[in-house]
């Protein structure tokens, strides 16, 4: 048997109901109106007069709560923003011409949305593209013309999904390697990676203090004992990284070791980055916010021997500890973690051994250059942040090695690129 | 069918087997010799004797190779360091009298080991403790005995623990509240959480570069491309936080607003916690390297309302904030993750809201002066370093609350303890 409620208990269920009656509030009892508060939260009656009826009591107890959850007194609705689908772009850069697997499988996740398709320039063939999709689709043609031959930046292999990030007009891109599936969650339910990057990209990040319940926004989560209440708003997400299923992003030296080896491991979590920690952050599974971070991600490193295994190639990497640096100066945070995709198997780590040392050996000086750059307080905006860190790249590494010194160059022009085809008003050439 | 095997294969799998009666390498050619190389690696079969043989090769891109995965020259053969029995002590601060459900439950991982059992000195009732067990329990007279009247540290509440790890004479300490069960993983397997802590205290942490794919040392995992293989041997991890299903570690106002909230999430994975990141590390379920950071684990920060309930203390989360910045000051790693363990409900959290709002109103004072505050270079050990953040809370702290200038007492106190009762070669008073 139950205990009954106490009379105390009901007469406050009672004042939640009627609280549009009540004008005063102050004769209540500290534990009491502590009480009804947290209760007309919960019920979802906390309306902006009600607010004030709770601060008008001028008690100390009251104020400290509102403070403490963080409530603002300005009170416009908090409801979770809804991400309409137009206002994603999916960029898929095509490195194989047969797109026929990869279209159909992604299909039931990807048809909703606006698909922006780049032909990698080196390829031959012709693409093969299923019927059904909304999708334009631009070729070695179109990037000639558009960009013509005024850029250092090359947009061949994987960096011609860069293009699509130039052309997009929407606020959010989505973007996954064309040999990636929709993996399965820990209970086998199809995972929709759009849905979870968007939610990635529309609850806030928490650079400043580390969550250990990991992203205190994900549904049945919150902020853990002694997580400060001023830093629980947190601060806007720019960038989403999501993982990988079967076939993990390795360099070709560890898979090459261990050539049997597949990730099994579904992690059911999403965590800030925090700030100033520095992440490989991969290009093959990302989203992110175009309008506030698209000029940091920016087609930079090419490796001399650059192949079309992601193994061989370093531009990802270089643009993601770009697109940190700038995160991290801005006040805006980075997520890793969900959502993850299926990563088929294709090439043979071992033939990339010879080509991808470069990469391998650059990471050791870009690691700490990364590290230790500091961007000035009048840089305010991406692009502004993209020609310091290129300032800094030319003074810093640009003796080291060539590659770098053509790395600042392509930062520059990229940003220029922005400015000019980025910024017209309609997508350009459609 | 499957295509054979080609000559080549044959004669390089040929080779590995024989490589004893082999004693030049340097004929092969260079992609025979690497393919050589992996192959002997996978097969466990890279001696010392063998390593020199490929390193006289002369070859420039084996000694890459070797230098990429961090193979030392000097080999000692690299095993799992295992770890004894013997080396760990379980410390329990028994802040209820009947331990009976508590010690059954935990039965089948504990009672391999020697437990230190610390009933809290404000605890009437005799402790009930079933039978079966390897432990010392220590009470008010022993506490006394040992640390008299000398001190400012009271060991009452969830901070008798403490007098646990100041008694241990053993490497390391796994330390769990009276209110935690052992936990379940997603297959329902039971977790052992001892078990887990110390595999995360001795494999490396990785504090300067984040893995995108969580602990690069967990089974089936490894570094993602991009990670500095420099940094890839990582550096010794000092503490373990484990995590909590059912009731979180939420604060009171967190807890009483969502009174029904449970967490269910078991997330599969194991985090360096980033250098100069901060979080809010909590004592309930913990474990760490008591020579290496023993004196940083401190009982300082006691709340003037303090309680029996989690939610009621901040000594464990000043605690975390100090050694975190202390292994960030000595190189060394935090580990926060898994294991879970299964956290009972207990205390009523709008009855304890009132009392908890000092600590996290001193929250908004205590994150920044961690996040700030730096160590001379001369502080080299865990006690120097405690020493020396005593001192900064004293002069940056000291005069906003009394509660910082006694915890800064504290700190000092503690590191004495430490240096005489802590450093006796037996166990004392047993």
């Amino acid at each position: 048997m139950r205990t009954p409620p106490s009379l105390l208990s009901l007469t406050i269920d009672s004042a939640v109901i009627n609280l549009s009656n009540i004008t005063d509030l102050s004769p209540l009892p500290d534990h009491i109106l502590i009480d009804l508060f947290l209760r007309t939260l919960r019920a979802g009656k906390l309306t902006e007069r009600v607010l004030k009826l709770f601060i008008a009591t001028g008690k100390d107890e009251v104020h400290s709560l509102i403070q403490a959850l963080n409530i603002q007194v300005i009170v416009t609705p908090v409801l979770p923003t809804k991400i309409k689908d137009d206002e994603i772009d999916i960029v898929i850069g095509a490195v194989s011409s047969d797109m026929t697997a990869f279209m159909n499988e992604w299909r039931p996740i990807f048809s909703r949305f606006h698909l922006i398709i780049v032909k990698d320039p080196d390829l031959k063939e012709e693409l093969k593209i299923p019927e059904g999709f909304n999708l334009d689709v631009y070729k070695k043609s179109d990037i000639d013309r558009m960009v013509g031959s005024s850029t250092s930046i090359l947009f061949s292999g994987y960096s011609c999904r860069y293009f699509g990030y130039l052309v997009s007009r929407k606020k959010y891109i989505v973007s996954v390697d064309d040999d990636c599936l929709p993996a399965r969650d820990n209970k086998g339910f199809l995972v929709d990676a759009v849905a979870q990057h968007i939610t990635n990209l529309r609850t806030p990040a928490t650079p400043f203090f580390f969550n250990t319940l990991y992203d205190p926004f994900s549904e049945g989560a919150d902020f853990v004992r002694g997580y400060p209440f001023s830093l629980r708003s947190g601060v806007k997400c720019a960038l989403s990284c999501g993982l990988w299923l079967n076939l993990a992003d390795h360099d070709a030296p560890t898979q090459a070791l261990k050539t049997r080896q597949r990730n099994s491991r579904y992690v059911d979590a999403v965590i800030t980055v925090p700030a100033r920690a520095l992440a490989p952050i991969s290009g093959i599974n990302i989203a992110f916010d175009r309008e506030v971070v698209g000029p940091a991600l920016v087609p930079a490193l090419r490796l001399a021997g650059e192949g079309k295994f992601r193994w061989e190639t370093m531009e990802d990497i270089w643009s993601g500890m770009c697109v940190k640096v700038v995160c991290d100066h801005l006040g805006l945070g980075v997520k890793s973690g969900l959502p993850y995709v299926w990563r088929t198997d294709r090439g043979d780590a071992i033939a990339s051994l010879k080509k991808e040392w470069e990469g391998v050996k650059l990471m050791e000086e870009v690691v700490p250059f990364f590290q230790s750059v500091r961007l000035p307080r009048t840089a305010t905006t991406a692009e502004d942040c993209v020609i310091e860190v290129a300032k800094a790249v030319k003074e810093q590494l640009g003796s080291t090695d060539p590659v770098f010194a053509r790395a600042a160059g392509a930062m520059l022009d990229w940003v220029k690129l922005w400015k000019s085809v980025g910024s017209s008003s309609s997508p350009p050439g459609v």
